[in-house]
C-alpha cells in the first residue's frame, strides 16, 4: 500500500487530496512540525532531505511534490489527470508543475522568511510584493473562465498550483484576485479535497 | 526555427548548452539586465511574467526551465536525454528535475536577496546556511562515484541542476563539496556547454 510522509500543514496535505480524487488506498505516517514550525529530524530517516512530502510505493521513495503528482498520475490516473502527451494542454500541464514551486513560492517564501525581521526588512519589500503581484495576477488571468488551470477536468497542475495559493491566501493575499478566490473555493469544496483533511487531520492552509 | 529569449546571466543560459547538445538550429533574442540586475520590461510582451528563459517554437511559447527541457527533449532528443519512462532513472531524472529549481534553489536566493541587508540579516542565518548545507549535502553524495546526477550519459536532469551549482560556485559555496565541484567542472567542459557560451555572450555563472 502507498504510504504518506505526512507533516502538519503542509505540501503533504495536497497529495492526500489527490490521493482520495485517486481512489488510491494510503496510508499515513503522520509526523508533527516542532516548535520552531521546523520539520521533526525523523524525516531525514525516509530521505536525506527531511521534507515533506514523501512517499513509498512498493520499495519505491518518491520525493518532491511535482514528480510525486506525476508519479501517481501516471502509475494509478488512468489517464485521466494528465493531458495527452505533446498535445498544448499536456505542455500547459507541464509548465504549471513547474511553475507553481518553481517560480511563484519563491516572492512568498521571502515575505514569509523575513517577516520576523520586521522593518529591518522593509527596503526589499517592494521587490517581494512587487513579484507577489506579478505573479498571482498572472495565475489570475490564466483563471479567467476557466474551472480548471488546464482543460476542463481536474488535472495533477490544480493539486500542484493549489499550495502556493492556500499560502498566500492564510496571509489575506488573495484578496485582489477574484479568479483565484473562486478557484481556491471551489478546490477546496471537492468531496476529495475534504477527505484529504479528514484523514490528514487540521490543516492551517484550509478553508476557513 | 526556434527562438530563444535570452537574458544575460540567467538560467537562459542553460537552455542555450542544451539547444547545442540537441544539435539544434536556434535564434537568440538577447535581452540585458537593467542596472537594478532585474530583466527588463520588454520579456513582458513575450510572456506576462516577464522572465527568462521563455522559448518559441513554431506559434508555442514555452516558459519555466523545466518544461523548457522537457518540451526539448520530447520534440528533438530522439529519447536521448530522457530515460525510459517509468523506469527507476525516469523518475530519478523527474525528481531532479523539479527539485534543482522547487527546492534546492530557495535558500540560495534566500542568501543572494536578504544579502543587501548586511547584519540585519543574521537571525536568518542559521535557517538559510543551514538549509543550503542540507541541500548541497544531499546532491553531492547523490553524485558519488557518478558522472551525471542521473544514469550514465548526460539529460536534462544535468542542465537543470547545473545552475544552481552554478550560482552557488560563483560565491565560493561549494567548496566543501568535492563531489559538487568536479561534477560542475565536467559540465563546463562540454563542448556543447562551451559552444552554448559563445554563443550567449559574456556569462558571470561560466566556468572561471
Amino acid at each position: 500500500m502507498i504510504k504518506v510522509h505526512h507533516l502538519n500543514d503542509s505540501r503533504s496535505q495536497r497529495i492526500l487530496w489527490f490521493l482520495e480524487e485517486l481512489g488510491c488506498d494510503y496510508e499515513i505516517v503522520p509526523y508533527a512540525r516542532q516548535e520552531t514550525r521546523f520539520a521533526p529530524e525523523d524525516l531525514k530517516k525516509i530521505h536525506p532531505l527531511g521534507k515533506s512530502p514523501v512517499i513509498e510505493d512498493g520499495g519505491r521513495i518518491v520525493a518532491e511534490s511535482g514528480t510525486i503528482i506525476e508519479y501517481l498520475a501516471a502509475t494509478y490516473g488512468n489517464g485521466k489527470f494528465t493531458p495527452e502527451a505533446g498535445s498544448d494542454d499536456f505542455w500547459r500541464y507541464n509548465h504549471f508543475l513547474h511553475y507553481a514551486e518553481g517560480s511563484a513560492m519563491i516572492p512568498l517564501l521571502l515575505a514569509l522568511y523575513t517577516g520576523p525581521l520586521g522593518d529591518a526588512a522593509a527596503p526589499l519589500h517592494p521587490r517581494i510584493f512587487g513579484e507577489i503581484e506579478n505573479n498571482f495576477s498572472y495565475i489570475e488571468s490564466e483563471l479567467i473562465g476557466r474551472d480548471f488551470i488546464v482543460g476542463d477536468h481536474l488535472t495533477g497542475a490544480d493539486i500542484q498550483v493549489s499550495f502556493v495559493l492556500e499560502a498566500a491566501n492564510s496571509t489575506g493575499l488573495l484578496a485582489p484576485y477574484p479568479n483565484l478566490q473562486r478557484y481556491l473555493a471551489a478546490m477546496q469544496a471537492r468531496p476529495a479535497y475534504l477527505a484529504g483533511i479528514e484523514r490528514g487531520g487540521p490543516y492551517a492552509y484550509g478553508p476557513k
